[in-house]
């Protein structure tokens, strides 16, 4: 099949969370320096291939929103409208936001941690709906319903969420002709991929998606996949995938 | 009359075309160093007021869009919807556009400058369809129809389109209990505060709106002003008041 429609998904840089290796799930952290970097290269590594885009979609978080921020004006693309929605967000990791890996090791013992890390249908302990942690009391979702609000995520879960958006606000515009950027967090992007590829539940644990490196998606008229390919050279995304890989998957 | 809404608007900071004293108009000039700060310090002045907002309005046009960007950075408010429209736009100055006041002045003498500077409704020459300044060469205007493409405006022409996105957009956003900012440009901002505060067509002329100060209106429930006031001093709006007088207009 030939390509119909290219897709471009863009993992944010390094938030001052991942520095500091901690799970920051929907902690609103801010990019790091490097993460800014990364930004911006990702940004000039998609102009310099001469790729263009007619929309955009991120979650309603600050690092993958300046990430894209900063991608758009390497672009000269301010004024394309960009829409962020909560089902874009890094999984919600419930009671285990904002505590590093040691600290996780400490409360929940190594084996547990193991569990969540190599799972995907085992979620991490609910935050309470008086925990400060809890999505309910964040106005950025003020208009979600109560069964809307995660407390925790299994890998699963975020999958689940991400994909409707996919199905009913992505796609459409997809296919409408528009050319779409997806500037996103680890766990969504698992979840698009997983879908686009077709990836089995335990395969998809073990991708890991390079930050800040640009991932094409080219597509048929159905939208499956013909073919993908990251915009640097092999012996970057390696190197990229690895440093992820070693942060012990506290995003 | 008590106040039910509160809305923001926003003049951009200083691009680098009025530091050159040049019509920028529809040309996508960006912030000058100068233009970068005063944004920063209108989200700081916002954020020391206490003043917050569900959804943002802004122009096609990066001045605007990077100031507004600024102030959500300060207010931390990167989440909220952005609505970019060409509506909010600047005057489009037609055959001016890019030239500098003593070049307009040696090229259609200095009493027509006069004219098109104090006139409500004398519009600038238009430009040909050919010209690169003709919008309908911008991939941002692809989708407007050909009639809604303008080559010149009036102060009046631009009031003229900038009042349907108030009346079908922004309008029923504050009604429905939204908190609105808005960053614009000179002249489409003036279209508002004519239309709000019911001002003549010669006295909107000679109203300038300082850049980069948050002005705040006060609305009643039928979207009628309370009072206005500018967050900053009365000397301070003053001085910058008639700093962009002194620009001659070149915006």
């Amino acid at each position: 099949m030939s390509a119909a429609y290219t897709l471009v998904l863009i993992r944010h840089g390094e938030s001052n969370f991942n520095k500091e290796n901690r799970f920051c799930g929907w902690i609103d952290a801010d990019l790091s320096d490097v993460g800014n970097e990364e930004a911006k290269n990702a940004g000039e590594m998609i102009k310099k291939n001469g790729l263009t885009f007619d929309v955009a979609y991120t979650s309603v978080l600050k690092r993958a929103i300046k990430t894209l921020n900063h991608v758009l004006d390497a672009l000269d693309l301010h004024w394309i409208p960009v829409n962020k929605h909560w089902r874009l967000n890094e999984r919600m990791y419930g009671g285990l936001q904002g505590l590093n890996k040691s600290e996780t090791a400490a409360k929940h013992g190594e084996d547990q941690v193991k569990i969540w890390r190599r799972s995907y249908d085992i979620p991490p302990p609910a935050v309470d709906t008086d925990s400060n942690q809890y999505p309910g009391k964040d106005p950025r979702y003020k208009d979600l319903e109560p069964s809307q609000l995660p407390r925790h995520e299994c890998l699963k879960d975020t999958v689940a969420r991400v994909l409707p958006y996919w199905h009913e606000v992505i796609a459409p515009a997809i296919r409408s002709g528009k050319r779409v950027l997806i500037t996103a967090h680890g766990n969504s992007l698992r979840g698009l991929v997983k879908y686009l590829d077709n990836i089995g539940d335990q395969e998809i644990v073990e991708l890991n998606i390079p930050t800040g490196i640009p991932l094409v998606y080219e597509l048929d008229k159905d939208l499956k996949p013909v073919k993908h390919y990251y915009l640097a050279s092999e012996a970057e995304v390696k190197a990229a995938m690895e440093r992820v890989a070693n942060q012990g998957k506290a995003k």
